[in-house]
């Protein structure tokens, strides 16, 4: 299989008109408000989605162009392996946040704690479960030290 | 955009030839041992990975063919939308799995609690960081009763 095609279902809509500035997770977006326009064709996928807490959002880093297999990451002054930090420009530059749903009307989702540029196209939503996704024992690698603090840093420009 | 193209960036094998008698979820995969191959080009990119116990996985769900907004969901008997579901027929059929790592040879990564088809095409290695992907308080709609029964179940035939 060499090509793997997908179509966006839906645009994020954030305050985020580009990068620079952005909360780098949604840990560090907390309360930042945005929507969600899920293509009416989808609409009915919505239904008892409103009974989750937690999302999980797949979706397209339509800004990325080209990759490298190492990068400096942000908070970091270290070449990395790509696949070792959440930076965007990947070989498939698919992007992944947990985010609060806040309410549903109709297509619309409005979601709190995004991290994510106005615009993005949407892939998939996935409910949070807990049960499935948290993990309580972990290491975090050349992240330990630094990842609580994402819940308080913005992004720079260097994924522009 | 209409056509979002992405390629492999390698295989995941695991024991499980067919998606009937697979754990339906990691949690529910507990200690089931597989292995990913990266193709050989993106092997550069798995620097640092060895430090992280923990990978989330983005992998394209090759089995499924179309999909349909309105699924019943394994251990359910109620329509519920798709996106209230982790059911592999998907507008876009990309899964998601939270993997344990044992080790790192070369291109290839050792894992563990597998919940994927052998063969599966993966699309993105992501590091698992608790600070970014855990979430503590949450609700899970009409999951909420059956979640930890992620933990035993297997999966019947419905997504065949």
């Amino acid at each position: 299989m060499n090509e793997i095609i997908y179509r966006p279902i839906g645009v994020i809509h954030t305050p985020f008109s580009e990068a620079k500035d952005m909360p780098i997770q949604p840990a560090g977006a907390q309360g930042t408000d945005g929507w969600i326009e899920l293509f009416p064709e989808f609409a009915l996928g919505l239904k008892d989605v409103d009974g989750f807490s937690h999302l999980v959002l797949l979706y397209h880093f339509h800004m990325s162009e080209g990759y490298s297999l190492e990068v400096v990451p942000f908070m970091d002054d270290t070449l990395r392996g790509v696949f070792a930090t959440r930076a965007p420009k990947r070989p498939n530059p698919i992007g992944l946040s947990v985010v609060r749903l806040v309410k549903i009307q109709e297509n619309r989702l409005y979601v709190k704690d995004l991290d994510i540029v106005d615009g993005t196209p949407l892939l998939d939503i996935k409910p949070f479960v807990a049960e499935i996704d948290n993990r309580e024992t972990t290491a975090s690698g050349w992240l330990s030290e630094k990842a609580m603090k994402f819940r308080t840093k913005r992004s720079d420009d260097r994924f522009d």
